[in-house]
C-alpha cells in the first residue's frame, strides 16, 4: 500500500475492505512521505518495520527482490490524486498489479499514460470506483441489460455532498485542502472527486455512452480554485437523454449518489445511502421493492452479497467486492480484467479513460460558448497529441 | 366555468377545490361545445337548465344582464390550452375577474394580451399555479426569505411523470390528445404542461429569478409533434445555478414534482407526493423534518392548513388554498392581486408572463447552438415586436 | 348539525367533507349552547339566524315543522361524546337519518339504546369512523377478502399521538378538556377517542373478529382521570393473533394509525400519515407499492378516489367518501345501510356496538387478574342486564 | 471456532466481523462432526490441518499445550444452540475467552452453569446480541440515559421475519430445522432465536428492566413443535409500559427489528434495515433525523463508526465492534467485562442471564390464566431449585 498513513481516510477503508473476505494480507507500505509517521502507522497495522518503506521507489525494488512466495502481488494506492498516474506507472512496469484510488490521474494524459503501462506490463489494473461494487447496482445494470424497462431514454445521476459550503479548504481541513489544490487533486475539483463516480455509475448501469455534454461548472465559495459545484445535459448513444448533477457545496447533504434510469416500460431507482432497496417502477403494475437478499435477484447480484435479506451490507462490503473480483483476477493469473457483465468484473482502464475523458470534456464544454461537446473528440485530440 | 363538462379532469378538481370552504357557488357554466354534454354537466351539477350556455360567449352577454347579485363574478377557465387567452380577455373584458387554468396561454404574444385586458379592465386574474398553494411550500419559500438557509446557491426542480411513455397520444386517450397537439397545446408539450409548473415553483420558494438558460428539448415517442421530455441548466439571478427536469416519458412516475434548494447553511427538500412533510437539511446539526400542522411554522403557512398535524392534506386542499385567496381579493375589491409572501397572495399575471417567457426561450435554446439563452431578452422582444 | 361551533375541530372538518362533492347543503344548526357563539357561527356559515336554533330540541321540532323539500335530512352530531346518544336518540326518533361523530356513546349500554331507536326509526345511522374511508383501506379490504394474503395469521394496529404528553388538559386546552372527564368523554380516555378507531379499522380490513383480549391501561400522567396509553393483546376468530396499541402521551408523535395484516403468503401495511401508499410485502416475490390512483386496484377503491395517481388525497377527501356513500344511502331511500364490501359501505351501527363493547370488555379485562376476556360475554351480559 | 463449517450462516458473519478491524486471526477450529467437511472447511480458510480438530475437546486440550504465542485466545461459539452451553463452560474451563452466538443457553439452568463457570475460570464471556453493536444503538442509549427524553414511558421492540411463514422445517432447509428442534433450539422457537434479541435490545436502550410481563406465544404453522410467533405486554420498573413482538411468520418480512422508547419530552425510532438513522420526535419541536457520521453525536457512537456519513454501515460492522470491543478487553487483561455505558461494553453474562430469564417467564406465563409474571420470580426459582 502506498499512502494511507494515521490520519488518512480512504487508506483504512481500502484495507477494510480487503481484509473482509480474507482474500489478501497486508505485507509492507509507504504509508507517508513523514519517516516518524510512517513508521507509526505500520506498527499500528502490525506490520514488520522492515516492510514500512520510505518511499515507493524503496518498496517496488525492495518487494521485487524478495522471493515470490513473500513477495507483495498487488499495490493499492491511496494517495492524494496527484501521485495516483506515478505511483500506478511504477508498480506496473516494476511487475506488480495495481489497485488505484479514483480519479484515474490528474489529466487525461497521465490516464494514457497508465494506459500504456497496463499494455506493456501485462499487469492488472482496478480502479476503485466503489459504487459499482453494491449488489443492488450490478442488479440494476442486469435489469437494463436485459431489456426489463425497454430501450432506454433518460439517465439521470446526481452525487450531493455538502461538506465544502463553507471554506474549510483555507482554515486547515486536510480532507478538503487537497482536494480543491489543482495540484494535487487534478483538473476537476467536484468533477474529478465525485462527478467522475456518478459519470462512471451513469454508463455502468445504463450501457450506454455519453456521446455529447453541455456543462455548467461553478465554483461557489470565494478563493476555491476548482469548481465546486458541477452539472450537465448529457446525450447518449442511441438517443437516451440525461443530466448529471454534483455538488460538494449543497449544504446538509451527506453522501447522496443516486442513479435513475428510465426506458419505455419503467424506471429503476437507487440511491447509495441506502443501497440495500432498489425500486423499479411500472407503468403497468405496481412499484416494486427488489431487496438485497430478497426474492428476485439476479444470480450475479447474489454473488455479491454476504448476509442474508434484512441485515443491511454497506459502502465496506461494495468495497470488498471490488478487492475480491480482482484477487480472484490476480490469481487465475488472467490476462485482461473481466468484461462487465462478468462475474468477477471490476472497475479498470476503460472506466478511467472514459471517467478522464469526461473530466477535461466538461471543462472545456463549461468554458466556452459551444452548446454540446463530444467526448469522443475529447479523446482523440488527446491521443493525436500524445503520438506526436 | 367555462370547459370542464363530463369526463373532464380539471374542471371536477376546480369545482371541489371552491365548494371545500363554502366561499364559492357555481352558478352558471358553458361547459362544452357539445350541447348535450353541456346539458348533462349542468343537470348533473344542479345547475338551472337556464344557466348552462351554449359558448362563452353567451354566458357572458347573459351574465352581464343578470342583476348585480344574481351576477355571475369569477369566471373559472378550465378549458385546453387554446381557448385560455380568448376566454380571459373576453370575460375581463365584459367586466369579470378570472382564475385559469395553466399555462396561461399559448405563447407570450397571447399573455401579453391577457396582461392588456387585465390591465384595462381592473380585474382580477388568478392562474392555477396549485403546488404554490400547498401549506409547506409557503413554508419553504418563507424560510428561504428570511435567510434560514443563507444565501442561495443551488435550486433543483424536477417535474417527472411517465403517462405519456406509449403513444397513447395517437390511441385516443382525450387527455394526451389535445395535450400533444400543438394547435390546443401550445409551443411547448411536457415543457407547457408540466414544465411551467416546476419553473413557476422555482422562483417562486427561491425568489430569485432565472437569468439565462440551457436547454435540450426532446420528443422520444415517435411521431409525436411536442416535446415529451425537458432539461435545462439554470443561472439565477445572484449567481445560483440550477436544473430543470420535466419529463412525461419517465415510465412508472407518477407525478413527481420535487423542489431542493441550498443556501451555504442549509437546504430544503419539498416533494408533492408526500406534501406534508418538508426536510430541511443543515450543515452543522441534524437534519429536521419540518410537518404540516407540527412545531415550528409560521403563520402564513398555518394559515393555510385546514386539519391538525397528521391529519394529511392534498392536492385538492393547495387548490382550495388558491381559490380562498382568489375570494378574498374579490370581496375585499383589491384593484391587484396581493403581493408575493403577503397572506393571500394567489398565482396571477407574473406568474404567466414569467412562465410564457420561459417556454419560449427554452424553446429558442434549445433548436439552436447557443449555449445561454436570456429571458429578459425573450421578453423584450416580444413587447418590442407587438409595440410595432 | 348540533355542535361545531366557532373553535370546535371536528365540526369543521364535516362541514368540509359534506360540501367536497356538492351534495350536501347546511341548512340548519345548533352549534353552541352558548347563545352569542351559536348566532356567530351560523352567521359564519352563511346560515338564515332562523335556522340557527338554540337546542337541539329545538331544532329538531322547527325542522320537522318544515314543508319536507326545506327540512333538514340529515343530522350530523359533532358534540363531545357524552351527548352523542341522547342526541342520536332524539333525531332518529324525530325521523330525521343521524351522521354521528364516534365514539357512538358513552358506554355500551347507551349504544344499545341508539340500536333500539335506529331500529325502531328505520333511519339511517351513520359514524364517523373517517380511517376507513380512505380509498387504500378498501383496497386493503379487499385484498384481504379475495385471499391474496392467504390465511389471516397477525393483525397489528397502532394509533400513536403524542398531544396528551403533558397535563394540558388541566392548563385549559379545550380538545384536551372534556377527552380526559369521564362525565364528557366517556368510559375510555385514549381508548374512547382513538383506541376504537384503531379496532373498527382492525376488524374492517381482516374481516376477522376479535374473541378475546387481555389489556393493560395506563394512566401515565399525574392526576389524569382516564387512561392515556392502551396496549392489548388480540385473538381472532380463526386462530389470528394480534396487538393493538393506542397512545396519547407517545411525545412526537402526531396522528400515527398504522394498520399491518400478515396471511400466510404476504402482508399488507397501511399508515395513516401517508394514506396514498399500500404497500404489499411477498413472501416470493418483492415488494409492492400499491398507490392511489395507480395501476392494479380494485373498482372499489378507484370509486373511492377523485385525483389520478401523483395527485395526494388526504383526510378530507376520506371523510367526503363516508358522508357520499351515506348521502346515496339516503338518496335511494335504503332502509338498512349497505353491507360491508358493498360500494356504498359506511361505517354503522355494527361498528359501533362492535367498538363499545371493545372498549367495556377492555377496561374490566385491565381492572382484573383475568388473562383472556371476552367480547362477546360483554355484550351479552349488558344486552341481558338491559332486557331485565 | 466451534461449528461454522461449509454452508452454515453465522459462522461466516463472525469470521468477517473478527477481521473487518485486524484484531483477530483464525487459528483453528473444529467446524463440523463431520471429518470431510471439517477439513474442506479449514482448506477453505487457510488453516493449517493440523489445526482443524475433529471436535471442540480435541481443540481444547491440543491448544491448551501449545505455546502461549501460539495458541488460540478466543473461542467463537457458532454451533446449533444445544452445544452452547456445554461449548462455552469446556471453553472457560479449559482457560479461554469465549464469544457465544446466542441465545446463550437451551434454558435457564444452563445459562446459569455458565454464569459459575466464568466466575470459576474469570474468563471474559462475550454474547452476540449483534443488534446492541450498531453505533445510533449506542446514540439511542446515551440519549435516553442522558435525559434528553425525559422520563420513559413507552418502549416498543418489534421483530418481525417471515421467512418460516411455510413448513420449511419439514422440508430440509436445514436453517429452520434445527431452529424448530426442541432439541437444538431450546424452549423457545422464535422466542429464543430472536425475541431474545428484541428483549435485549429494549433492555439495553431504555436502561431500564422488564418486571412483569404477560405473554401469548403462539404456533401458526402445523405441526411445528416449537412457537413462530411471540407477543408480550411488559410493565418496566418505574412504571414504563411496553411492548414486545416477535415473529418468523409475518411472510415478506425481512429481518424488521425496530425499537421505539417514548419519554415525557419526546421519542426515538431505529430500524435496523436502515440502521444509519435514529429518528427523534419531540413534543414542542420538528423531528431530527440523526444520521450515522453526521452532527449531533456522542462520542461513543462515534468511536463505532468506521466511515463519514453517507457512506453507509451495515450489520457486519456492527457485529465486528462487539469483538473489537471483546478483543480490547482481551488484550488490556479485564478481570470483567465493561459496563453497560463504557466505551468498550459488550453484550455479556449479564444480558444472557437476563435474556434468559426473559424465555422461561414468558413460556410460562403463555400456557397459564396468570395474567402478570415476574422476571425476578423465574430467577429466583431457578436460583433456589440449582442450589438444592
Amino acid at each position: 500500500m502506498v499512502g494511507g498513513g494515521e490520519g488518512a481516510f480512504i487508506g483504512a477503508v481500502h484495507r477494510m475492505a480487503a481484509a473482509l473476505d480474507g482474500d489478501y494480507e497486508l505485507v509492507c507500505g509507504a504509508f507517508s512521505s513523514d519517516a516518524g509517521r510512517n513508521e507509526r502507522s505500520a506498527a499500528a497495522l502490525g506490520l514488520a518495520p522492515a516492510r514500512a518503506y520510505s518511499t515507493l521507489d524503496v518498496l517496488l525494488a525492495a518487494e521485487a527482490a524478495l522471493p515470490e512466495s513473500q513477495r507483495m502481488q498487488v499495490l493499492a494506492i491511496v494517495t492524494p490524486n496527484h501521485l495516483h498516474a506515478p505511483a500506478a506507472i511504477a508498480a506496473l512496469d516494476a511487475g506488480f498489479h495495481v489497485m488505484s484510488e479514483k480519479p484515474m490521474a490528474l489529466d487525461l494524459a497521465e490516464a494514457l499514460a497508465i494506459e500504456a503501462a497496463v499494455i506493456r506490463s501485462g499487469k492488472l489494473y482496478g480502479l476503485a470506483f466503489t459504487y459499482s461494487g453494491y449488489p443492488l447496482i450490478e442488479e440494476a445494470r442486469v435489469r437494463v441489460a436485459r431489456g426489463d424497462l425497454g430501450p432506454i431514454r433518460l439517465v439521470q445521476v446526481e452525487y450531493s455532498q455538502g461538506w465544502l459550503s463553507l471554506p474549510v479548504d483555507r482554515d486547515g481541513q486536510k480532507q478538503a485542502e487537497w482536494r480543491t489544490d489543482p495540484a494535487r487533486a487534478g483538473l476537476g475539483g467536484c468533477l474529478g472527486d465525485i462527478g467522475t463516480h456518478a459519470f462512471q455509475l451513469a454508463e455502468h448501469v445504463s450501457g450506454l455512452a455519453v456521446e455529447q455534454l453541455s456543462a455548467d461548472l461553478t465554483t461557489h465559495v470565494p478563493g476555491r480554485r476548482l469548481d465546486d459545484d458541477v452539472a450537465a445535459l448529457l446525450r447518449f448513444a442511441g438517443g437516451a437523454r440525461g443530466v448529471l448533477r454534483a455538488s460538494q457545496i449543497a449544504a446538509g447533504d451527506e453522501n447522496g449518489l443516486r442513479l435513475r434510469v428510465h426506458g419505455e416500460k419503467g424506471g429503476l431507482d437507487w440511491s447509495q445511502m441506502e443501497p440495500n432497496t432498489l425500486t423499479l417502477r411500472w407503468l403497468d403494475r405496481p412499484a416494486e421493492i427488489v431487496r438485497a437478499g430478497g426474492p428476485g435477484l439476479d444470480a450475479l447480484t447474489t454473488a455479491r452479497l454476504r448476509t442474508p435479506a434484512g441485515h443491511p451490507e454497506g459502502y465496506i462490503e461494495a468495497f470488498a467486492n471490488l478487492y475480491r473480483s480482482f484477487g480472484r483476477a490476480v490469481r487465475v493469473g488472467a490476462a485482461i480484467p473481466p468484461a462487465r457483465g462478468a462475474a468477477d468484473w471490476f472497475p479498470n482502464i476503460v472506466d478511467g479513460l472514459r471517467t478522464m475523458t469526461f473530466v477535461e470534456t466538461m471543462i472545456a464544454n463549461s468554458v466556452g460558448d459551444t452548446k454540446w461537446s463530444s467526448l469522443a473528440e475529447t479523446l482523440d485530440q488527446r491521443r493525436a497529441s500524445l503520438a506526436k
